[in-house]
Protein backbone atom coordinates (compact mmCIF):
# COMPACT_ATOMS: atom_id res chain seq x y z
CA UNK A 1 0.00 0.00 0.00
CA UNK A 2 3.09 2.40 -0.15
CA UNK A 3 1.59 2.95 -3.92
CA UNK A 4 1.72 7.13 -4.22
CA UNK A 5 -1.58 8.61 -5.21
CA UNK A 6 0.37 10.58 -7.33
CA UNK A 7 2.38 9.00 -10.50
CA UNK A 8 6.08 8.76 -10.62
CA UNK A 9 7.88 11.20 -13.17
CA UNK A 10 10.93 9.99 -14.84
CA UNK A 11 13.39 12.28 -15.97
CA UNK A 12 15.06 9.33 -18.53
CA UNK A 13 18.35 9.89 -20.37
CA UNK A 14 19.24 7.22 -22.72
CA UNK A 15 22.70 8.28 -24.21
CA UNK A 16 24.41 10.31 -26.69
CA UNK A 17 22.77 8.37 -30.15
CA UNK A 18 23.89 4.83 -29.96
CA UNK A 19 21.10 2.40 -28.94
CA UNK A 20 22.90 0.23 -26.96
CA UNK A 21 23.82 3.20 -24.94
CA UNK A 22 21.46 2.87 -23.23
CA UNK A 23 21.46 1.66 -19.76
CA UNK A 24 19.26 -1.49 -18.48
CA UNK A 25 17.52 1.39 -16.39
CA UNK A 26 16.44 3.78 -18.91
CA UNK A 27 15.03 0.62 -20.85
CA UNK A 28 13.08 -0.73 -17.94
CA UNK A 29 11.90 2.42 -16.78
CA UNK A 30 10.24 2.87 -19.99
CA UNK A 31 9.01 -0.47 -20.19
CA UNK A 32 7.41 0.32 -17.18
CA UNK A 33 6.14 3.81 -17.17
CA UNK A 34 2.50 4.58 -18.53
CA UNK A 35 3.31 7.68 -20.76
CA UNK A 36 6.50 8.41 -22.69
CA UNK A 37 6.97 12.18 -22.85
CA UNK A 38 9.32 13.87 -25.68
CA UNK A 39 9.78 16.83 -27.69
CA UNK A 40 7.67 16.69 -31.19
CA UNK A 41 10.44 16.90 -34.70
CA UNK A 42 12.93 19.50 -34.42
CA UNK A 43 16.83 18.75 -33.00
CA UNK A 44 16.10 16.75 -30.05
CA UNK A 45 12.55 15.18 -31.20
CA UNK A 46 13.32 12.90 -33.90
CA UNK A 47 16.54 12.22 -32.67
CA UNK A 48 15.56 11.38 -29.69
CA UNK A 49 12.92 8.37 -30.64
CA UNK A 50 15.26 7.36 -33.15
CA UNK A 51 17.69 6.17 -30.29
CA UNK A 52 14.73 3.72 -28.28
CA UNK A 53 13.51 2.56 -31.77
CA UNK A 54 14.88 -0.91 -31.19
CA UNK A 55 13.50 -0.90 -27.92
CA UNK A 56 10.08 -2.21 -29.40
CA UNK A 57 7.68 0.44 -27.35
CA UNK A 58 4.55 0.93 -27.73
CA UNK A 59 3.79 3.37 -30.11
CA UNK A 60 0.25 4.21 -28.05
CA UNK A 61 2.94 5.63 -25.48
CA UNK A 62 4.54 8.15 -26.97
CA UNK A 63 3.19 11.84 -26.59
CA UNK A 64 5.44 13.97 -28.84
CA UNK A 65 5.08 17.56 -27.46
CA UNK A 66 5.69 20.72 -29.81
CA UNK A 67 8.61 22.58 -28.94
CA UNK A 68 9.99 25.09 -30.93
CA UNK A 69 13.50 25.39 -29.23
CA UNK A 70 14.11 28.87 -31.03
CA UNK A 71 16.46 31.22 -28.86
CA UNK A 72 14.01 32.73 -28.06
CA UNK A 73 13.51 32.13 -24.16
CA UNK A 74 9.87 32.91 -23.53
CA UNK A 75 8.44 30.84 -26.64
CA UNK A 76 10.11 28.01 -25.06
CA UNK A 77 9.00 28.83 -21.66
CA UNK A 78 5.36 28.85 -22.89
CA UNK A 79 5.83 25.44 -24.63
CA UNK A 80 7.56 23.54 -21.60
CA UNK A 81 4.40 25.43 -19.44
CA UNK A 82 2.23 23.40 -21.61
CA UNK A 83 3.82 20.69 -21.65
CA UNK A 84 4.33 20.72 -18.01
CA UNK A 85 0.61 20.72 -17.60
CA UNK A 86 -0.08 18.14 -19.54
CA UNK A 87 2.55 16.09 -17.75
CA UNK A 88 0.69 16.74 -14.44
CA UNK A 89 -2.74 15.89 -15.26
CA UNK A 90 -1.01 12.51 -15.85
CA UNK A 91 0.56 12.13 -12.58
CA UNK A 92 -2.21 13.19 -10.65
CA UNK A 93 -4.43 10.95 -11.90
CA UNK A 94 -1.71 8.42 -10.64
CA UNK A 95 0.16 8.04 -14.08
CA UNK A 96 4.15 7.63 -14.09
CA UNK A 97 5.34 9.54 -17.12
CA UNK A 98 9.18 9.63 -17.85
CA UNK A 99 10.59 12.84 -20.11
CA UNK A 100 12.62 10.98 -22.84
CA UNK A 101 16.23 13.28 -23.85
CA UNK A 102 19.27 11.87 -24.95
CA UNK A 103 22.26 11.96 -23.45
CA UNK A 104 22.17 12.60 -19.79
CA UNK A 105 18.93 14.57 -18.42
CA UNK A 106 20.13 16.95 -16.26
CA UNK A 107 23.15 17.70 -18.70
CA UNK A 108 22.00 20.14 -21.14
CA UNK A 109 18.93 18.64 -21.64
CA UNK A 110 15.22 19.49 -22.47
CA UNK A 111 14.36 17.74 -19.63
CA UNK A 112 15.64 20.61 -17.20
CA UNK A 113 12.19 23.26 -18.15
CA UNK A 114 10.29 20.22 -17.07
CA UNK A 115 12.12 19.24 -13.88
CA UNK A 116 11.63 23.17 -12.78
CA UNK A 117 7.96 23.39 -13.70
CA UNK A 118 7.00 20.23 -12.36
CA UNK A 119 8.82 20.46 -9.46
CA UNK A 120 6.86 23.50 -8.08
CA UNK A 121 4.21 20.74 -6.81
CA UNK A 122 5.92 19.08 -3.74
CA UNK A 123 3.67 16.11 -3.74
CA UNK A 124 5.24 14.76 -7.21
CA UNK A 125 7.99 12.12 -6.35
CA UNK A 126 10.97 12.52 -9.62
CA UNK A 127 13.51 10.27 -10.37
CA UNK A 128 16.14 10.97 -12.92
CA UNK A 129 18.13 8.30 -14.72
CA UNK A 130 21.26 9.39 -15.68
CA UNK A 131 22.42 8.54 -19.12
CA UNK A 132 25.78 8.70 -20.66
CA UNK A 133 26.68 12.17 -22.14
CA UNK A 134 27.67 12.90 -25.86
CA UNK A 135 31.13 14.58 -24.29
CA UNK A 136 31.85 10.54 -23.12
CA UNK A 137 30.81 9.34 -26.25
CA UNK A 138 32.45 11.27 -28.34
CA UNK A 139 35.76 10.93 -26.46
CA UNK A 140 35.40 7.42 -26.72
CA UNK A 141 34.95 7.17 -30.43
CA UNK A 142 37.81 9.55 -30.73
CA UNK A 143 40.23 7.74 -28.27
CA UNK A 144 40.69 10.80 -26.39
CA UNK A 145 41.61 10.82 -22.92
CA UNK A 146 39.56 12.54 -20.75
CA UNK A 147 40.88 13.09 -17.60
CA UNK A 148 43.34 11.20 -15.14
CA UNK A 149 44.55 11.71 -11.32
CA UNK A 150 44.98 15.29 -10.81
CA UNK A 151 43.61 16.83 -14.26
CA UNK A 152 40.87 19.08 -14.74
CA UNK A 153 38.19 19.24 -17.03
CA UNK A 154 35.94 22.10 -18.55
CA UNK A 155 32.48 21.94 -20.32
CA UNK A 156 31.88 24.92 -22.10
CA UNK A 157 29.28 25.59 -24.74
CA UNK A 158 30.91 27.48 -27.58
CA UNK A 159 28.75 30.49 -28.11
CA UNK A 160 29.28 31.57 -25.05
CA UNK A 161 32.94 30.43 -24.14
CA UNK A 162 34.94 30.88 -27.02
CA UNK A 163 37.18 33.87 -25.79
CA UNK A 164 38.02 32.16 -22.69
CA UNK A 165 39.65 28.79 -24.25
CA UNK A 166 42.92 30.25 -24.19
CA UNK A 167 43.13 30.77 -20.37
CA UNK A 168 40.73 27.53 -19.72
CA UNK A 169 43.29 25.34 -21.63
CA UNK A 170 45.87 26.54 -18.86
CA UNK A 171 44.09 25.10 -16.15
CA UNK A 172 42.35 22.51 -17.58
CA UNK A 173 43.92 19.21 -19.08
CA UNK A 174 40.94 18.46 -21.51
CA UNK A 175 37.96 21.07 -22.14
CA UNK A 176 34.91 20.47 -24.08
CA UNK A 177 33.57 22.72 -26.84
CA UNK A 178 29.85 22.27 -26.90
CA UNK A 179 27.29 23.51 -29.98
CA UNK A 180 30.59 24.45 -32.21
CA UNK A 181 28.57 24.71 -35.34
CA UNK A 182 27.64 28.15 -35.01
CA UNK A 183 30.91 29.54 -34.39
CA UNK A 184 33.31 27.37 -36.21
CA UNK A 185 35.25 29.69 -38.25
CA UNK A 186 36.18 31.60 -34.88
CA UNK A 187 36.85 28.36 -33.22
CA UNK A 188 39.92 27.57 -36.26
CA UNK A 189 40.97 31.53 -35.90
CA UNK A 190 41.89 30.77 -31.99
CA UNK A 191 43.29 27.06 -32.56
CA UNK A 192 46.86 28.02 -33.74
CA UNK A 193 47.02 30.41 -30.60
CA UNK A 194 46.49 27.44 -28.29
CA UNK A 195 49.63 26.10 -29.60
CA UNK A 196 51.18 22.06 -30.86
CA UNK A 197 50.32 21.04 -27.58
CA UNK A 198 46.71 20.94 -27.93
CA UNK A 199 44.88 18.29 -29.69
CA UNK A 200 41.80 19.73 -31.30
CA UNK A 201 38.97 16.41 -32.29
CA UNK A 202 35.91 17.34 -33.74
CA UNK A 203 33.07 15.25 -33.26
CA UNK A 204 29.42 15.52 -34.88
CA UNK A 205 26.07 13.22 -34.41
CA UNK A 206 28.09 10.87 -32.11
CA UNK A 207 26.30 6.98 -31.73
CA UNK A 208 24.83 7.66 -34.84
CA UNK A 209 24.82 6.43 -38.57
CA UNK A 210 26.05 10.16 -39.86
CA UNK A 211 28.97 9.70 -37.36
CA UNK A 212 31.89 11.90 -38.09
CA UNK A 213 35.61 12.45 -36.24
CA UNK A 214 37.71 14.99 -38.36
CA UNK A 215 41.37 15.70 -36.31
CA UNK A 216 42.21 18.02 -39.06
CA UNK A 217 39.63 20.40 -38.24
CA UNK A 218 41.12 23.41 -41.14
CA UNK A 219 39.58 21.40 -43.14
CA UNK A 220 35.97 21.56 -42.28
CA UNK A 221 36.29 25.14 -42.98
CA UNK A 222 33.44 26.73 -44.77
CA UNK A 223 31.40 23.72 -44.02
CA UNK A 224 27.81 23.89 -42.90
CA UNK A 225 27.92 21.70 -39.60
CA UNK A 226 25.01 20.14 -37.86
CA UNK A 227 23.63 21.28 -34.08
CA UNK A 228 24.78 17.52 -32.71
CA UNK A 229 29.13 18.63 -32.99
CA UNK A 230 31.26 19.24 -30.61
CA UNK A 231 34.97 19.62 -30.57
CA UNK A 232 37.63 17.90 -28.13
CA UNK A 233 40.72 19.91 -26.80
CA UNK A 234 43.00 18.25 -25.09
CA UNK A 235 46.61 19.94 -23.77
CA UNK A 236 48.84 16.44 -24.24
CA UNK A 237 51.71 16.00 -20.87
CA UNK A 238 54.70 14.91 -21.23
CA UNK A 239 54.20 11.04 -21.00
CA UNK A 240 56.71 9.64 -17.68
CA UNK B 1 36.97 -13.67 -42.65
CA UNK B 2 37.18 -10.21 -41.65
CA UNK B 3 38.48 -11.66 -38.46
CA UNK B 4 41.43 -10.15 -37.23
CA UNK B 5 44.61 -11.90 -36.46
CA UNK B 6 44.88 -9.82 -33.20
CA UNK B 7 41.84 -9.65 -30.86
CA UNK B 8 40.03 -6.64 -30.05
CA UNK B 9 40.88 -5.08 -26.61
CA UNK B 10 37.63 -2.94 -24.74
CA UNK B 11 37.85 -0.58 -22.44
CA UNK B 12 34.29 -1.45 -20.62
CA UNK B 13 32.93 1.07 -18.23
CA UNK B 14 29.99 -0.32 -16.64
CA UNK B 15 28.61 2.53 -14.75
CA UNK B 16 29.31 4.24 -11.50
CA UNK B 17 27.63 1.65 -9.14
CA UNK B 18 24.29 0.92 -9.60
CA UNK B 19 24.24 -2.39 -12.04
CA UNK B 20 21.03 -1.42 -13.80
CA UNK B 21 23.28 1.59 -14.82
CA UNK B 22 25.47 -0.41 -17.30
CA UNK B 23 24.82 -0.14 -20.68
CA UNK B 24 23.13 -2.53 -22.99
CA UNK B 25 26.33 -2.48 -25.32
CA UNK B 26 28.44 -3.45 -22.05
CA UNK B 27 26.62 -5.77 -21.00
CA UNK B 28 26.97 -7.38 -24.65
CA UNK B 29 30.71 -6.89 -24.92
CA UNK B 30 30.97 -8.25 -21.67
CA UNK B 31 28.62 -11.13 -22.65
CA UNK B 32 30.98 -11.97 -25.73
CA UNK B 33 34.90 -11.22 -25.11
CA UNK B 34 36.81 -14.00 -24.10
CA UNK B 35 38.10 -12.41 -21.11
CA UNK B 36 37.36 -10.03 -18.29
CA UNK B 37 40.66 -8.27 -16.59
CA UNK B 38 39.81 -6.12 -13.55
CA UNK B 39 41.80 -4.22 -10.64
CA UNK B 40 42.20 -7.18 -7.71
CA UNK B 41 40.72 -5.81 -5.01
CA UNK B 42 41.45 -2.29 -3.45
CA UNK B 43 39.38 0.23 -3.66
CA UNK B 44 38.30 -0.37 -7.57
CA UNK B 45 38.73 -4.24 -8.22
CA UNK B 46 35.80 -5.61 -5.43
CA UNK B 47 33.77 -2.13 -6.16
CA UNK B 48 33.73 -2.97 -10.15
CA UNK B 49 33.27 -6.74 -9.72
CA UNK B 50 30.24 -6.13 -7.34
CA UNK B 51 28.24 -3.99 -10.49
CA UNK B 52 28.71 -7.06 -13.21
CA UNK B 53 27.50 -9.53 -10.49
CA UNK B 54 23.87 -9.55 -11.40
CA UNK B 55 24.85 -9.93 -15.02
CA UNK B 56 26.21 -13.69 -14.37
CA UNK B 57 29.09 -13.60 -16.19
CA UNK B 58 30.71 -16.94 -16.29
CA UNK B 59 33.76 -16.53 -12.92
CA UNK B 60 36.41 -18.36 -15.13
CA UNK B 61 36.24 -15.56 -17.47
CA UNK B 62 38.01 -12.86 -14.85
CA UNK B 63 41.37 -12.18 -14.83
CA UNK B 64 41.87 -10.07 -11.60
CA UNK B 65 45.01 -8.10 -11.79
CA UNK B 66 47.11 -7.25 -8.76
CA UNK B 67 47.09 -3.07 -8.66
CA UNK B 68 48.65 -1.29 -5.72
CA UNK B 69 47.08 2.28 -6.32
CA UNK B 70 49.23 3.51 -4.64
CA UNK B 71 50.40 7.18 -4.75
CA UNK B 72 53.75 6.03 -5.87
CA UNK B 73 53.02 6.35 -9.20
CA UNK B 74 56.65 4.39 -10.23
CA UNK B 75 55.09 0.77 -8.53
CA UNK B 76 51.25 1.33 -10.64
CA UNK B 77 52.91 1.81 -13.91
CA UNK B 78 54.78 -1.33 -13.07
CA UNK B 79 51.95 -3.38 -12.19
CA UNK B 80 50.22 -1.88 -15.27
CA UNK B 81 52.78 -2.56 -17.81
CA UNK B 82 52.67 -6.55 -16.09
CA UNK B 83 48.83 -6.45 -16.89
CA UNK B 84 49.23 -5.02 -19.83
CA UNK B 85 51.64 -7.66 -20.97
CA UNK B 86 48.94 -10.18 -19.51
CA UNK B 87 46.70 -8.84 -21.77
CA UNK B 88 48.67 -8.68 -25.43
CA UNK B 89 49.80 -12.06 -24.89
CA UNK B 90 45.93 -13.03 -25.26
CA UNK B 91 45.36 -10.18 -27.39
CA UNK B 92 48.01 -11.83 -29.73
CA UNK B 93 46.59 -15.02 -29.43
CA UNK B 94 43.25 -13.67 -31.58
CA UNK B 95 41.81 -13.93 -27.98
CA UNK B 96 39.72 -10.72 -27.38
CA UNK B 97 39.84 -9.41 -23.81
CA UNK B 98 38.05 -6.44 -21.96
CA UNK B 99 39.11 -4.13 -19.03
CA UNK B 100 36.50 -3.39 -16.64
CA UNK B 101 36.48 -0.21 -15.12
CA UNK B 102 33.41 1.98 -13.37
CA UNK B 103 32.18 4.87 -14.70
CA UNK B 104 33.74 5.48 -18.19
CA UNK B 105 36.72 4.74 -19.01
CA UNK B 106 38.27 7.63 -19.97
CA UNK B 107 37.03 9.58 -17.11
CA UNK B 108 39.56 8.89 -14.05
CA UNK B 109 39.81 5.34 -14.71
CA UNK B 110 42.19 3.02 -14.29
CA UNK B 111 41.99 1.70 -18.40
CA UNK B 112 43.93 4.65 -18.89
CA UNK B 113 47.61 3.11 -18.20
CA UNK B 114 46.32 0.22 -20.06
CA UNK B 115 45.40 2.20 -22.99
CA UNK B 116 49.01 3.57 -23.09
CA UNK B 117 50.99 0.55 -22.76
CA UNK B 118 48.73 -1.75 -25.13
CA UNK B 119 48.34 1.46 -27.24
CA UNK B 120 51.82 1.39 -28.34
CA UNK B 121 51.06 -1.74 -30.48
CA UNK B 122 49.63 -0.27 -33.94
CA UNK B 123 48.08 -3.79 -34.72
CA UNK B 124 46.03 -3.81 -31.84
CA UNK B 125 42.28 -2.65 -32.55
CA UNK B 126 41.00 -0.99 -28.89
CA UNK B 127 37.02 0.13 -28.42
CA UNK B 128 35.80 2.10 -26.21
CA UNK B 129 32.46 1.67 -23.99
CA UNK B 130 31.46 4.89 -22.55
CA UNK B 131 29.60 4.79 -19.39
CA UNK B 132 27.43 7.02 -17.16
CA UNK B 133 29.98 8.40 -14.58
CA UNK B 134 29.81 8.96 -11.10
CA UNK B 135 29.09 12.76 -11.87
CA UNK B 136 26.31 12.19 -13.77
CA UNK B 137 24.80 9.86 -11.15
CA UNK B 138 25.64 11.74 -8.02
CA UNK B 139 23.81 15.00 -9.81
CA UNK B 140 20.64 12.24 -10.13
CA UNK B 141 20.76 11.11 -7.06
CA UNK B 142 21.10 14.51 -5.23
CA UNK B 143 18.52 16.21 -7.88
CA UNK B 144 20.58 18.82 -8.93
CA UNK B 145 21.31 20.63 -12.45
CA UNK B 146 24.46 20.00 -13.56
CA UNK B 147 24.23 22.85 -17.17
CA UNK B 148 21.49 24.61 -18.85
CA UNK B 149 21.64 26.44 -22.32
CA UNK B 150 24.71 28.33 -21.55
CA UNK B 151 26.10 27.22 -18.60
CA UNK B 152 29.78 25.97 -17.99
CA UNK B 153 31.03 22.85 -15.86
CA UNK B 154 34.05 22.08 -13.99
CA UNK B 155 35.11 18.96 -12.98
CA UNK B 156 38.14 19.11 -10.44
CA UNK B 157 40.24 16.75 -8.51
CA UNK B 158 39.78 18.41 -5.28
CA UNK B 159 43.55 17.30 -4.00
CA UNK B 160 44.95 19.59 -6.49
CA UNK B 161 42.39 22.08 -6.98
CA UNK B 162 40.57 22.90 -3.91
CA UNK B 163 42.70 26.81 -3.49
CA UNK B 164 41.52 27.32 -6.78
CA UNK B 165 37.56 26.93 -5.91
CA UNK B 166 36.18 30.10 -5.57
CA UNK B 167 37.59 31.41 -9.07
CA UNK B 168 36.12 28.68 -10.63
CA UNK B 169 32.77 29.28 -9.17
CA UNK B 170 32.80 32.71 -10.42
CA UNK B 171 33.34 31.01 -14.39
CA UNK B 172 31.76 27.63 -14.17
CA UNK B 173 28.04 27.43 -12.35
CA UNK B 174 28.44 23.54 -11.77
CA UNK B 175 31.84 22.47 -10.35
CA UNK B 176 32.14 18.83 -9.36
CA UNK B 177 34.99 18.64 -7.07
CA UNK B 178 36.14 14.81 -6.79
CA UNK B 179 37.77 12.81 -4.02
CA UNK B 180 36.90 14.81 -1.29
CA UNK B 181 37.62 13.07 1.49
CA UNK B 182 41.68 14.02 1.84
CA UNK B 183 41.11 17.75 1.89
CA UNK B 184 37.17 17.50 3.29
CA UNK B 185 38.24 20.06 6.12
CA UNK B 186 40.13 22.13 3.91
CA UNK B 187 36.75 22.45 1.86
CA UNK B 188 34.66 23.45 4.69
CA UNK B 189 36.70 26.08 5.37
CA UNK B 190 35.92 27.36 1.87
CA UNK B 191 32.58 26.96 1.76
CA UNK B 192 31.09 29.89 3.46
CA UNK B 193 33.66 32.53 1.39
CA UNK B 194 31.84 31.10 -1.72
CA UNK B 195 28.44 33.21 -0.43
CA UNK B 196 24.81 31.82 0.13
CA UNK B 197 24.50 31.35 -3.77
CA UNK B 198 26.66 28.64 -4.04
CA UNK B 199 25.11 25.01 -3.12
CA UNK B 200 26.91 22.60 -2.13
CA UNK B 201 25.98 18.86 -1.90
CA UNK B 202 28.04 15.57 -0.67
CA UNK B 203 27.28 12.27 -2.41
CA UNK B 204 29.41 9.24 -1.30
CA UNK B 205 29.21 5.46 -3.00
CA UNK B 206 26.48 6.71 -5.20
CA UNK B 207 24.32 3.99 -6.78
CA UNK B 208 25.40 1.55 -3.76
CA UNK B 209 23.64 0.52 -0.70
CA UNK B 210 25.86 2.71 0.94
CA UNK B 211 25.15 5.61 -1.22
CA UNK B 212 25.07 8.93 1.28
CA UNK B 213 23.72 12.45 0.46
CA UNK B 214 24.27 15.05 2.86
CA UNK B 215 23.01 18.35 2.43
CA UNK B 216 24.48 19.80 5.39
CA UNK B 217 28.49 19.67 5.01
CA UNK B 218 29.27 20.97 7.96
CA UNK B 219 27.21 17.90 9.81
CA UNK B 220 30.29 16.07 7.97
CA UNK B 221 33.41 17.64 10.20
CA UNK B 222 35.44 15.15 11.03
CA UNK B 223 34.02 11.43 9.91
CA UNK B 224 35.79 9.39 8.28
CA UNK B 225 34.60 9.55 4.41
CA UNK B 226 35.07 7.01 1.68
CA UNK B 227 37.27 7.11 -1.53
CA UNK B 228 34.24 7.43 -3.59
CA UNK B 229 33.26 10.15 -2.25
CA UNK B 230 32.13 13.92 -4.02
CA UNK B 231 31.22 17.47 -3.60
CA UNK B 232 28.64 19.12 -6.31
CA UNK B 233 28.66 23.32 -5.95
CA UNK B 234 26.65 24.74 -8.18
CA UNK B 235 25.96 28.87 -8.27
CA UNK B 236 22.31 29.44 -8.60
CA UNK B 237 20.95 31.82 -11.01
CA UNK B 238 17.90 33.88 -10.76
CA UNK B 239 14.57 31.95 -11.86
CA UNK B 240 13.10 33.62 -14.92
Amino acid sequence: MNRPAFGVFYGVGVGPGDPELITRKAERILNEVDWIFLPAGGNNGSFVRRIVEPLGLPTAKFRPVSLCMSRDRSEDTNAYRLAANEIAKELHQGKSVAWLTEGDPLFYSTFLNLYDEIGRDPRIHMEIVPGVTSASAAAARAGVTVARLHERVAVVPAVYGIERLPAYLEEFTTVFLLKVNSVFDQLLAIIPALGPRVRAIYVEQVGTTSERVVTDLQSLRGQKLPYFSLVILRREEHQP
